[in-house]
């Protein structure tokens, strides 16, 4: 019997309480599954985590053989100094399939310039088409699981992708600018930019001032990644000046976004909320079962994160 | 020398005189192109046409070997009596390209619910994510080229899609349904349908009341085919009893759409002006040049309409 502690929230907790108890049945693991803090931290196996939960000092958790997060991003646990146990992230078919439609999506929605049809107050018709998907330089920010994903998804639509990573990664057919001068090259050239980074200390505020200046005029900016990759100063400043024409934004620094924001308000931000890559209660129940079920084969977990690199 | 007469349009001529001219080159034709109609008819070899154009009788045109059209559907030139020549349709990749781009944008649009996110005027946070396109069933009516590249887009995204045709089309690894039965089980089952026939008699109308009543609540209908495939009336009613969500049209009987037509003000039509697949002239051009060359070769050219099937 392992005691497992649903340490994600209790806003999660009808979600995912179901579809846990099917996958851990269906992995033929023998569970005792709770929601509430332990009364002895020293006899929970494994933690289920999502931030907003009730754990803080994991310290205390000494049999904890994994710390399996809910979600892709990390940040608000990896710093955690009393966390010494293996922590491993999402990865989720159903989240990478979720990211891949929200970009593709909103990339065709600024490609084929859709707002001025689906507001059209005066009736215009301006029979004006716009260009082929393959006049268009995207940007990706980011090559991982979900960077990749999606540049693949929008090759596919003929658009010419580039991407670009903190480190040298190759992807057969996709042209992969790295490091400094790299990120340079991709500001420059792209029309539309992609921000699917983890948020890091070197990737935090990646779209400052300095990175807005080095940007073709009437660029489109498209964050499904991290709110805190964008300093969002510079960019209401590059939307004033015409630099970015817009900028669809489904992360903050503070979520949901404050009511007094100003990117609420503004005519050329569009504010989707939070919904590009969400866990899907069912597939991500089957995932954190499959890596229990691993760990207890004495099997090295998936997705495990790497703290000095912090994703 | 080839005696050339561009009657498709005086609007058109500053957009295509010089892509013509340079294809025209580029396939090692001698020609004369005259955007004005022949002091003597019985002296030009082709005629470049589109809906706009001078003419009308094709019976003096005794010389003419080839009718080239730069539109995909030739509805308002095949019952013409006069035309006797042979009549080519354009099957351009940027065509094909476009329709694609607009038909994956706009499911997209309506499969991530894009619209409460673009006008949100009391800034709602909704954190409730869509469904993932594998749980969405998109119909595409019309297994032509457009209708099979655009099946082919949508299954790239994991949508569920299944395609209807008037007579069987065998593609692979997609569902293709035909004739009357197959359109009922088409109309019942998909949560998207997209309109791609051509226009013929057999196809006007084609969603009438009949239709509607058969679809499922809810449904979101995309038509970049031809306006007459839709009885307004008819939409208009499914749009008000709730079986319709919303319309998106880029064809309509009378373009531009009449500033009284009840399709401008509708909260749930989303009127776009003849866009989705628009002839771009550089390809295009090619195209023309090609097709004459071949004839010239002695060759048969590239998609002759067939006048008993009207395209």
């Amino acid at each position: 019997m392992l005691n497992i502690w649903f340490a994600a929230g209790s806003h999660n907790w009808p979600d995912y309480a179901l579809p846990l108890d099917e996958a851990f049945r269906a992995a033929g693991l023998d569970v005792r599954l709770s929601a509430t803090p332990p009364a002895d931290p020293a006899t929970v196996d494994y933690i289920i985590y999502a931030p907003g939960g009730d754990v803080d000092d994991f310290a205390p958790l000494t049999r904890v053989k994994l710390v399996q997060s809910l979600w892709a991003g990390v940040e608000r646990i990896v710093g955690n100094a009393s966390l010494t146990q293996p922590l491993a992230r999402m990865v989720d078919q159903g989240l990478s399939e979720g990211m891949v439609e929200w970009v593709t999506g909103h990339v065709l929605r600024h490609h084929l310039g859709m707002d001025r049809h689906i507001v059209n107050p005066t009736h215009i018709w301006d029979h004006s088409p716009p260009p082929l998907a393959r006049d268009r330089h995207i940007g990706i920010l980011g090559m991982g699981a979900l960077g990749a994903a999606s540049a693949r998804a929008l090759q596919g639509l003929n658009f010419r992708v580039t991407g670009w990573s903190r480190t040298e990664k190759r992807l057969e057919g996709l042209t992969c600018l790295h490091g400094a001068e790299g990120l340079d090259r991709i500001l420059h050239q792209a029309d539309m930019l992609v921000l699917l980074l983890p948020k890091t200390p070197e990737t935090e505020n990646i779209l400052n001032a300095r990175a807005f200046a080095l940007m073709k005029r009437g660029m489109v900016i498209l964050n499904p990644g991290r709110g805190a990759l964008i300093d969002d100063a510079a960019l209401l400043s590059a939307l004033a000046d015409g630099t970015v024409a817009h900028a669809t934004l489904d992360v903050f620094r503070v979520e949901p976004l404050p009511a007094d924001h100003p990117f609420w308000a503004h005519p050329r931000v569009t504010v989707t909320p939070h919904i590009a890559a969400d866990t899907r209660a069912p597939s991500a129940a089957r995932i954190v079962a499959e890596n229990i079920a691993r760990v207890e084969r004495g099997e090295a977990p998936l997705h495990l994160v790497d703290r000095t690199r912090g994703y």
